[in-house]
């Protein structure tokens, strides 16, 4: 996203925040300004720091940038310095502590998942799903992809993907494929969610681009994969598993040879990191 | 917040997921109808469910609420029933359960650390803090009112709450809090956060309306209000303590004696609780 | 799109044509009703109808849709009989009928590029690009459905597409592809601009899903299908072909075999279908 | 209008066209510059190139403008040079290009109409509608004026203009002019659209500013300027020639001695002028 | 304005008043009800009552609006009677209240000056200035009409207004005129503020439609006025008298023969008339 | 509020001025520029002073202050200096000077209020209300400030008040009070109106922090509080006056004792300062 649509969105929240004035930060006078460092408490993978940095810079800050989004960083590491307006500073300090916790939580969580998943399977995908805060997603995404993972579809205009609700209305994997199939942009893909390898098979033979394995067992997409395979579409298709996978199980899944596993935990559930904003020097005017 | 404000920050969102439409749901024929039901995967406190019902409402469903904000549901409990397009239910789906999800886990966390600390103190409330997701404040804080919490201040604007990187400008808590005094509104409370017992009782004599013990030992708690009550001052100021309490430490925290326990995790690392909608019926036209 | 999302974008519209008040309109007193009809003053194909009927219902407004979207209609025929307040009938006018001549006018010109194409390659599609007029997009692709023709890409989001000035930067077909199939999520397609068959062959062998033949000849595209036929990878990659298609040499293009034809005229350079809006009784109150 | 609106809107535009990241230019690293131009594919009169240009050098652009809106320009022109952050600007070139290729389009499409009318009559005005497309006003009417044309009326707000559809409920132009000179600011001027000669002199003599002859002969329109002359009224009105005129009969019309004559194709139908922008060099970080 | 358009405004103005939830009126339980008076604590003229009307309908009030905008209102009249749901009524008041306060104060000073300057002049015009709160300008020129007053120009766009600080910029009055009429559309007119009889004169020659006498006393604007009669520009021009009217020397201006006197105080400097909001009976669930 | 926000408040205003184009200052070719100064045409109080000078440095004139927010300043005081694009700065200046005539005007009555009242009683606050034009409030509280005044609650969301309408349904100002105390926040004050002394002495038993006497009498102030004071909870609340205090009358009742006197008129009914904007110095190009 163009930066200054990042500001936009962020200003936007900081109005949230601050609806009138800051009733504490106005009692320290207008002049006076402070150099303060970004303070991470405990160790974590580090997301969506250069959006905070620009957005610091184009509210006047000097800043620099001392991790980069997709390292590491241990506890008592300094993620970015800070110097400007300390009022300015203290007013914008919890939305951007905010922000930049919960990415690094996602990043956090999508890496924690992805090294345990390439352990067993050094080529799978991490993946993140749709199921992102509201208002969050560029963020969120970007924290999965920080993280090393694969944000998946970004919005409900950029791919098909026919789930068990829609299925209702189809009545069967194939019928909703081949009618995706023929109404859909030759530019987006087709994935459909499916709840047994047979019907993987089936999606495949359809047309699907890709297939979602919704709540098997690894021994299951074991099976599905193999279903593919002996019919030669194993290529052709991108098989995803989706459900039931947490930071326990991942490795037993990637095992069993999927391309893709996504889970909606790395976005909605992931614990944030901590990080403070520590006033290191009151420069008085 | 006046509904009609609510319904507007939801389309908000859902413009989010839907740059242009939805590549899936336009499958479905307009005339085609559903009947779904909301449903709990696992147990928990509900939270915005009256908002999510009104806006569903507003775009035409027909919606049984089942359980109210506030209320305790267990595993497979349906929270709504809803009833209307098809097409347009699909679309607006993910948004509505990924704010549901959060603002039930967001109560659910909230009403389990408040059961804890009244097995010690039943006098004692568990607040929230201003680290809420961005653009989620109204949501987290009323999710917060459903689990049994207090929202706390709601933005910068409608209190002073003099923090550590504060301090560092004024020097001392007493010269912050009489700056404040002075300053302030007569309709607002000052607050101020102290790093030990005696800058509590110094913060009190200062005028505080509210001290925050801020990364104490429950014993230095105690200590704080013994020192208050010694003073006098124990029913002039609110004592509440902040930082470092868990689930696991909350009970000693609030058999301490303070009068409110505010954590961060509640909105800012909850877990968000299991929903998902299931379409039961189709009605083709 | 959630038709409370085009409301809202046509009341922004709207705003833009009414800053304060219509100075005309206010001259008919408040409680004057009448009936009007859209009236076409020439043939064309219907598109954004429903839409646009959508909207008055929302203002208040009784509307009887006569021709669908998507349908051809002849010179007179009615689009759509409306009824309500005629102050607020005529202040609306003008925005609607903008909206509708423009959308018509970009599916009459899909339908007439399509009816060509087909009768000399009767599976080839007749494609969008993003050369959209700035807000339309939605508009402008959903009246290219309406004419037949596919919406291609929506946005910079949703597709990898690397066009000769991405090229510059890679230097070759292949490098490109290659970095876009590392980066890219599974779930978005991979296409490339080319300027040779050769090229295309490149693109196709480095993993493209999807080759654009930008100003190539008729002769040059049918070698370029062969190139790729020889090599076994036809089924594998859709083949686009753009750039200096006009309604003169379509057929020439459809008939060496690509799978679509993408043109910009027919929504930057539609001409507008000329319909007004007839009042056809006044109903004094 | 103030550049700092303007960049605004053209914001908005790109989030349309961007709503998450240009999953193509991400491909190209941050710090990659680069050297481009704006070059013309075919003649045409340039338009909104200032805004253009402003709109770049706001997001970080180095922008040499070579052409002036207003100018004509060869195939083969550069409209603008730019130098800036590569992955940047390939992000913003489509909108750019959407809209300088319009705003082309209608400034060619005006100097085209204009020059034919100038030749029959050098006094004339040729003047845009209010048949734009929905948003673009602002831009389509500055496109209008570098074709040398006259914007007319840029809202509802500004102007009474009593059109067909408004005398169905007044009865007679004369009882809709009294109706508007009564009700309407002294500030604005009042236009009636008439459609007969004996009409426009029952305009004048109510008090019309300005009568439109709307879709009359060439002939019909100096049968009212006759009459107008005759009464000694036409001095005091203005003559505004509506409907039916083309290129090909604009000179006739013109000759008949009409002040205005004003046209809805120039805007809503205008042939966008082929503008691309081209990378001349890469620089590497 | 739509009234969709004044909806979307009057809400943007209720989220300033309520950027959470109202503290107060959320104790009082969802479904009790109310019925209310609007009632005047003194007398007054009334304006922007059918906006609020709406409005309040549109919020799912039943409303019955008992004074229209214009007419004249006694102390301890009702203006409005409104029924439904109390929280959501308390919650809106003071918006409410604020914007017909303002309005109807508008209206009331309008109609004192028109009532003044009518006793001398019967035929002449108090006109409204652009001297408007931010964001009020439609409400404010509405309330204008309201008070029998001519809105004058709405905005920057729809007139040529040459003040005394372009006149530093042209160097004379003719010099700017010329210019004006050169440039600007046929559609508006041209205005230009002059300081003496002579230069009104000189306005008249060059072409104004109005020429604003600009701080001139009595004696010099009845210069003006037959300055421009003996040279036969009387009926040809607007003559608009501003600066320095009050409503103890309006009449002597009126008297002068101007056609038009306009006053920035009755918008900028308008005492609000005392309106309240009276539950009159509460409706417990 | 961060200065962005302001920035985009008041260039939301701007647009309503501007919908379009300024059709006079379009006339001055780009490149002029200008000298000019804000110029009081009568003494008064300043406010908002520093929004609308910044605000003039981002739309990129320099600008020198000469009287701050809060300083008194005389007839021909200049407030500011600007230099920049004549254009430009003609284009805002009615907007730049509305907000500052109105700011001041609100400074200035605020201030002659306090004067007043503090001659009867020094400790005395004079406070404003939310009786604040829509989408000013942030201006108006912060002249009121400026002023010298006491802002009171900023919006619904920070305190509670119980005013007369609330009590219709709660029955009696104890149980009102209790109601609140039971479910606000610790964080928030609680307030209510009282009409009689008596009622005062309930509200402060029940624990409200401020009771607002509500159109009493001086006498009965003071009666109020020496029933406070013989109830030994003068110091724990704070008392309020409300309504029909003059600038005539509030000396009496700033000498019965309260600590806070509130008046709707400081903002709602305020003289805007004649202040405008004088061109020194055009500097052609």
């Amino acid at each position: 996203m163009v930066e200054e649509l990042i500001y936009r969105r962020l200003l936007d929240w900081l109005a949230e925040d601050v609806p009138f004035w800051d009733a504490t930060s106005r009692l320290i006078p207008e002049g006076c300004r402070c150099r303060a460092v970004f303070l991470a408490k405990e160790r974590g993978v580090a997301a969506c720091v250069e959006e905070v940095a620009a957005f610091l810079r184009w509210l006047g800050f000097a800043v620099r940038q001392r991790v980069a989004s997709g390292e590491e960083f241990g506890e008592g590491s300094v993620l970015m310095e800070v110097e400007g307006a300390m009022r300015k500073l203290l007013q914008v300090e919890r939305l951007v502590l905010n922000l930049l916790s919960h990415a690094c939580g996602v990043a956090t969580a999508t890496r924690r998942a992805l090294e345990r998943a390439r352990r067993a399977n050094p080529r799978v995908r991490v993946a993140a799903t749709r199921k992102t805060l509201p208002g969050l997603r560029y963020f969120e995404k970007r924290a999965v992809e920080a993280g090393g993972g694969d944000p998946h579809r970004l919005s409900l205009s950029d791919m098909v993907l026919i789930k068990d609700n829609h299925l209702r209305y189809f009545g069967s994997v194939r019928a909703a494929v081949e009618a995706a199939r023929r109404a859909a942009s030759f530019a987006v893909k087709v994935e459909v969610e499916v709840s047994s390898p047979e019907e993987a098979l089936e999606a495949a033979l359809a047309g699907a681009d890709v297939v979602m394995l919704d709540n098997l067992t690894p021994e299951q997409v074991r099976r599905a994969v193999e279903l593919l395979e002996r019919a030669g579409l194993r290529e052709r298709v991108v098989v995803e598993v989706s459900g039931g996978v947490t930071l326990d199980n991942i490795e037993e899944y990637a095992r069993a040879g999927p391309d893709v596993i996504s889970m909606g935990w790395i976005t909605h559930s992931a614990k944030a990191v901590d990080i403070s904003l520590e006033v290191v020097e009151v420069i008085k005017p």
